[in-house]
């Protein structure tokens, strides 16, 4: 093995040993069995399953899947440095994208310079929410805490104050990637205000 | 959005709830910031890092990525039956297949009957361990732990009582699917060694 090629892999692991610190990034989310704090490295792995089970479902049927996946490993990489933001806290999400900005150029920048930047890339579209993929893997990211929110009878929402109007107003742009998951939502949504889990409004 | 599609999204979803419970599937591991141990969702995470990042390095050129991906996205969910089988608990391994094969019937079958097919496939074939994919999968789900427990000085070894010849031999077909990972895996291990947190042998 050439010298250069070590040298490269041997970046490319001290980036894979750093990106380990995603599994100490908690989320307000609880999984719905032990009822703990979902942290971002199980988060990226259930929605990674949510896109191959419902990529069928996208809105455009020429969806990149491998691109879609391949988003959703790094969309929260920049959160080891930047922190999770909860997505209805109004005041920390103001510099949100510019937090995050800094975290992508240190962890992604720990890379061989070609793959940071198209690891990079791949952020910056995620982010971006224009292309199809981001679409699709956007509505997988909101839909999937959602679905835990509404499995733990609206624990995470309650102890936040959040209200029925807010998460539509929030997440209505499922509709954007995958229309049939918003339905879907829609009524999982409606189902937990009935049950008295969920208030309407504030 | 006919009734037939409504309701085939809706097992669909049923499944991704169930595969919630990955995330309380504890392994032997140790992650290297906490310390605690890692869990099967994460560790499916980490493994699809591994291979966006290390796909180059694959003994063949024409890897079909996503197929690696897939595989790796459902290799453990088995486990949520089965529970995690120790790489070195000789006794547990003897019946892990059968096992695991049970609670795949029971797991993919949660999915559309055209879905659980495809799912099944992918486990069976990453079990098997006989196409490029299912060697690549399986040098990175071989070799991230390694990585764990040599960024933690050897701990889960130390406390089974683990030896370097042992996972030399357990490992080494690391090489089948990645040969470069393997090269650099040797010397990772032997430094681990030549610094007193792993024994040469028993």
């Amino acid at each position: 093995m050439p010298d250069s090629l070590l040298a490269r892999l041997a970046q490319q692991i001290e980036f894979i040993a750093e990106c380990d610190r995603l599994k100490e990034v908690f989320r307000q989310t609880l999984n719905t069995h032990s009822r703990r704090a979902e942290n971002d490295a199980e988060h990226s792995w259930h929605l990674c399953l949510c896109v191959i089970v419902l990529a069928e479902h996208a809105n455009v049927r020429s969806l990149d899947v491998l691109r879609v996946l391949k988003m959703l490993i790094v969309h929260d990489l920049v959160e080891i440095d930047a922190g999770d933001t909860f997505a209805y806290d109004t005041a920390a999400m103001a510099d949100q994208h510019a937090r995050e900005a800094v975290a992508a150029e240190r962890i992604f920048g720990l890379l061989p310079a070609d793959q940071a930047r198209e690891f990079r890339g791949l952020w910056d579209e995620f982010e971006a929410k224009a292309t199809p993929e981001a679409k699709f893997a956007t509505a997988v990211d909101r839909f999937q805490p959602m679905l835990l929110n509404c499995r733990s009878q609206g624990a995470a929402w309650q102890r936040h104050g959040v209200t029925h109007d807010r998460i539509v107003a929030r997440n209505r742009h499922i509709a954007d990637g995958c229309d049939p998951l918003w339905r879907y939502a829609e009524k999982m949504l409606q189902e937990i205000v009935d049950a008295g889990h969920l208030a309407p409004r504030a």
